[in-house]
């Protein structure tokens, strides 16, 4: 820490995003990235933007806004694009939360929350899940605070349906409700079509997850076009120029190839279900996913040690120290043969260990 | 506005990015964005990139600062890697300005520096510029606030030498010193090399400009390794995979191309030359600019009708409104036929007006 740095934010931790490893020799199950690459569109249009560098990108992102408003049934008005769902998050933070309006989440969820919250100087609470690590709806009624919730969950997978979503809306009319749902896509519903009849919602999404595009930062929020404008005076305030020419390029290749993200979400899922299958089996308790991972735990191994013996035999996937979920792994979903692979490697590291 | 924006963002007034048309029909002399294509070698370098978009991006970004470090003579713990310059400038104010450090900047600068100090809600003091907008370096000496000075400044073009920038650090050892270096390599001297010995410095670059990568979104920050990590925190707590990981690739590329930078900047400040030369031919006064912009001003014409009628004639240069300055245009400085283009049409529409 220097001498100059201001006392507010001395004691500021911020977040430890997932290892990435510079080499290539590790099956990578950790940061929930997309086993598949992004479509050939995508590439194209982005290898082709890359040729105009010279001149900015667009700050209004309008091409990309449009084609987001037409894939997701809403008006460009009511999109906002960011780097990556995290920008957005963040800004919501910024925007719709001080000391008289705090935010609220659970206590199990997206590990960035309390930090945003942190960086911005928000107070929040964290509102435990339930034993079973599902969310207790009546929790979140009423209580006038921006509530913030990951859609399916994060790390436990778990979804709300839109019923739930759709009671918190109307019991909190008078603060922002934001639905983060990086991992849409893959079986949840997607509180999207809410927008319309609900000011109070803002969903916000990423190309990092289903479109393979974790590497081109980009994600986007949907609400009211007050909460949009709103958003966008941040947004302005602090870089105009947020999503560079090549990400928004892909972006709109990714949008105009739907069928290949709908192929992927499809395989993705039926590796979910085997992988499930095959971590139960050796006794492990899976949590029921909607999401590109699993979150596991087994009654006789320590999860910390499972975690560090896989890492040692170059499987990667991320464990969390946090009290209530130490004896959990995440293991993203990768291909088939990935899965097998890393199936092939915990028999072998566990051996006797597993029942 | 929503009713759901925090009270102390209900005057915030976002920055005002230069016009960025959607059509090819002008000669955009008016973000001062390169004429030219990036680096063979930065496009080739983000094409391949391009594949691999299903991996997140280094949040570390160590290849590139490397590369950086090597260059600049610093070392990679002494270089910090953002989404263009303004994000580095951001965190700047987020990190070491509060109510107890404000900011200081001049009058006539960056008009960017205004926003990041409301959105961080920190205080600021304006040093108006001298009568001939050269800065006074006595009025920064001792100052106790947080020091934002373009060099080259903006929209000017005049710099300042590394001996006063020196008087300024020796002067106000308790504070940070940032030196926006945007237009670096077009004839002013970088103070890159004081920070070995000023623990005080920041020096912010961009790629945008002489490196013709302003779609891509680079910029990047030099200092002590203290203030350095001070930055980081703040970057992890806001977006640690802040950049995109075809910009890594195609800044990494564009630093192995050292000898096409420096031919463009060369090429830019011939051309800056005969701009000056023939504005003053036709009677502007123009200021000293070691940028790739001038900033001319012309006795018989106004500036917003001569920057209007510019517009349609297909000419896009850049007006302000702030009274000290809205008799001037600022110009960037574009390959040698888009000048002389430029001034075909300038005398066509001036007729009579010039003398």
């Amino acid at each position: 820490m220097s001498r100059f740095l201001k006392p507010s934010f001395e004691k500021l931790v911020p977040y430890t995003p997932g290892e990435q490893p510079k080499d290539n020799k590790y099956i990578k199950l950790n940061t929930n990235e997309s086993p598949f690459a992004p479509s050939k569109k995508a590439i194209a249009a982005a290898k082709k933007a890359a040729k105009k560098l010279q001149l900015y990108s667009d700050p209004e992102c309008l091409a990309l806004r449009e084609k987001l408003a037409e894939i997701y049934g809403a008006k460009k008005e009511q999109v906002i694009v960011t780097n990556g769902s995290d920008e957005v998050l963040n800004f919501a933070f910024m925007t719709f939360c001080d000391e008289n309006t705090p935010a609220a989440f659970a206590d199990i969820t997206y590990g960035f929350y309390k930090v945003f919250a942190a960086v911005n100087n928000v107070p929040f609470v964290e509102i435990p899940l339930n034993e079973d690590f599902t969310i207790n709806v009546n929790d979140y009624c009423g209580i006038n605070k921006t509530i913030f919730i990951a859609n399916p969950n994060a790390p436990t997978g778990i979804a709300l349906t839109l019923e739930d979503i759709e009671k918190i809306l109307i019991s909190n009319p008078n603060n922002i409700v934001v639905i983060d749902e990086a991992y849409t896509g893959l079986g949840a519903q997607s509180a999207v079509s809410l927008v319309e009849r609900y000011d109070n919602l803002l969903v916000t999404m990423t190309f990092s997850k289903t479109r393979s595009m974790a590497g081109a930062r980009l994600g986007f929020g949907i609400g009211n076009k007050d909460i949009i404008n709103d958003l966008n005076t941040v947004r302005y305030s602090t870089n105009p120029y947020n999503v560079n020419s090549m990400t928004l390029a892909a972006g709109i290749g990714s949008l105009a190839d739907e069928q290949y993200t709908k192929a992927n979400c499809k395989t993705i899922m039926e590796n979910r279900l085997y992988t499930t299958n095959e971590l139960k089996k050796r006794g492990f308790s899976v949590l029921d996913s909607l999401s590109n991972f699993v979150f596991a735990t087994h009654p006789k191994l320590d999860a910390n040690e499972l975690y560090l013996k896989l890492k040692e035999n170059s499987v990667l996937v991320r464990h969390f120290t946090l009290e209530r979920i130490k004896d959990y792994n995440r293991i993203t979903i990768g291909t088939k043969s990935q899965m097998q692979a890393f199936f092939k490697i915990l028999d072998k590291i566990c051996q006797g260990d597993l029942k």
